[in-house]
């Protein structure tokens, strides 16, 4: 029988119904691309393709936009926003709008044609994290920016438009929907409670370990109670911490490890399965939260997104979470 | 220079960028699968591959599940919802979840295997409607739902799994987040102002024309001011009516007319394009809202939704509404 659960966080209903995995072929794995490394302009050596470099951890004695580098981060050639000096915020009868101020940069995770970070070396994972936390702190710096966001699209199913392995970064005037709602459902909860919903959760789940995956001394990997995506997964810190740039040093290895546990498994059970990730972290005017708990979610791209969905705003997972728990772990 | 703009009814910033158009392929338009007639379950003749038909508009002296049908609503063969007794709504410590009571049924809008409404005739598209009302009428009578939702998925990029043209129909237990906050939205817009927030719109989308497709004495057909795809587009009633089930016959052939005008531009623009639509009317508790005005989104699936999407909810869109309905009125 289908069931309905409600998100905790966003209390956005989900369908998990096993009767609509028995459709035919409910899963859409994409064959990977033939390799492009010749045209790739985040390959090293094609420095000059790619807009200047903004950082890179490189070798001594090299210069920018020269090979050299181990990670990369330029600005996206085709950027949804950009710097601008003012919003100038406006209204025209019913509706409103503004420039569109804000950042968008490329993070290239390694100067090879590799396609997933579970190809990249353990240090150069752990790089890419300290990549994103100077990238959000350089740029939570800036007055006009609400919201920073580090994402990942891999493969074409997941929106990539190229293969070699990157993430992307966006700032934002405003903080995103999304971000406002999860703010809202947690600062619900802690109103009740007065704990942090996160920490409840990590706590529940570390008990019932129905949808556990791994855990270390600092991070938890899970399959949410309420995946939207079926074999969705969501790695949260266990020291409760609102705003990403706070993690240490030993936590970036473990959420290294983590991530490329997590990645692994997927592509071990679906191979060359595009998906994406985010990272979800605390707004630039209000950073330090006691309700509010940084966390990275993967969502595979094994299903489409329809009418329905966007219709209501809720989704149906034709695979329950705890069965994708179980199915991810033994091939993990 | 990008641009943010502001969905007057759920508040979502959407960021307009002609930037983001100029990547190579922005677009992705799906090559037409070939026809798999013989097989279908879905053409005249296969009736017994369907599940029992709950309604038909048929020939008189014709049978249930035989041929001689116009149009035909079967459930669902893999439903995410079924008709159950009770929701059993549990916690189990900070989740929730219930029965996935519900009902799922499939509106086939042709006995002939043509594979889009425009391609019916005018008599056809009209029953549609008419089959449309009838189902969502008797549905709503049932206590058990909250809410029931129509809706259209056109090729595989939309999420169906057959090309035989058809229509979906849903009925849920809770109502929708996507409703809801459109719900509140229009609620506070009438608080605010004392009028519908939707007939302010068409007012003033009537007066600038700026984004204007379409317009007879019922109804008016736009593309979105804070459009969140390219090329959508939107019907809207120009008598104020929350509750769809209230439309007269005169308003059918309109309704009917003005969906083959839309959808017939879109495939002139990008042939055998992907889509969905979605009817939003108001929830099964309180049909008769002053506040709320039910409509008819169309969203054309030219782009991939990734993760920048999906972690903000808010959403790219490379071609601005007003270009759009400069296209799409070239067209139709």
């Amino acid at each position: 029988m289908a069931q309905l659960r409600k998100d905790p966080v966003i209390a956005r209903w989900v369908i998990v119904s096993k009767e609509r995995g028995r459709k035919p072929s409910p899963f859409v794995v994409e064959k990977p691309e033939p390799n492009e490394q010749k045209e790739c302009p985040f390959c090293e050596g094609n420095e000059a393709r790619t807009p200047l470099e903004i950082i890179s951890y490189r070798e001594e004695d090299t210069r920018p936009n020269t090979p050299g580098w181990r990670i990369r981060v330029v600005p996206n050639k085709y950027p949804a926003l950009r710097v601008e000096d003012d919003s100038n915020a406006r209204k025209k009868g019913i509706y409103k709008m503004m420039n569109g101020m804000g950042a968008h940069e490329v993070i290239i995770e390694s100067p090879h044609h590799v396609e997933d970070i579970f190809s990249l070396k353990e240090e150069v994972a752990e790089e890419m994290i300290r990549v994103y936390r100077e990238r959000i702190t350089d740029l939570m710096k800036n007055p006009h920016f609400q919201y920073v966001l580090i994402f990942k699209n891999k493969g074409k199913a997941a929106g990539a438009s190229l293969n070699h392995s990157h993430s992307q970064l966006i700032a934002t005037p405003v903080v995103p929907k999304r971000v406002e709602e999860e703010l809202k459902g947690s600062q619900r909860y802690f109103k009740l409670k007065r704990e942090c919903l996160f920490c409840n959760m990590i706590e529940q789940e570390v008990a019932s370990k129905e949808r556990l995956l791994w855990e270390d001394e600092n991070f938890v990997s899970l399959c949410p109670f309420a995946s939207c995506f079926a074999y969705e997964m969501c790695i949260l810190p266990k020291r409760h911490c609102s705003d990403f740039r706070e993690i240490k040093e030993g936590e970036i290895e473990s959420l290294a490890a983590m991530l490329r546990k997590c990645v692994t498994s997927l592509d071990k059970t679906f191979p060359h399965l595009a998906y994406n990730y985010i990272i979800h972290t605390s707004p630039c005017s209000k950073p330090d939260l006691e309700f509010y708990h940084w966390h990275l979610e993967i969502t595979p791209r094994l299903t489409m997104v329809a009418g329905f969905e966007w219709g209501t705003g809720f989704y149906i997972n034709c695979i329950t979470p705890e069965e994708a728990a179980k199915t991810l772990m033994g091939s993990g």
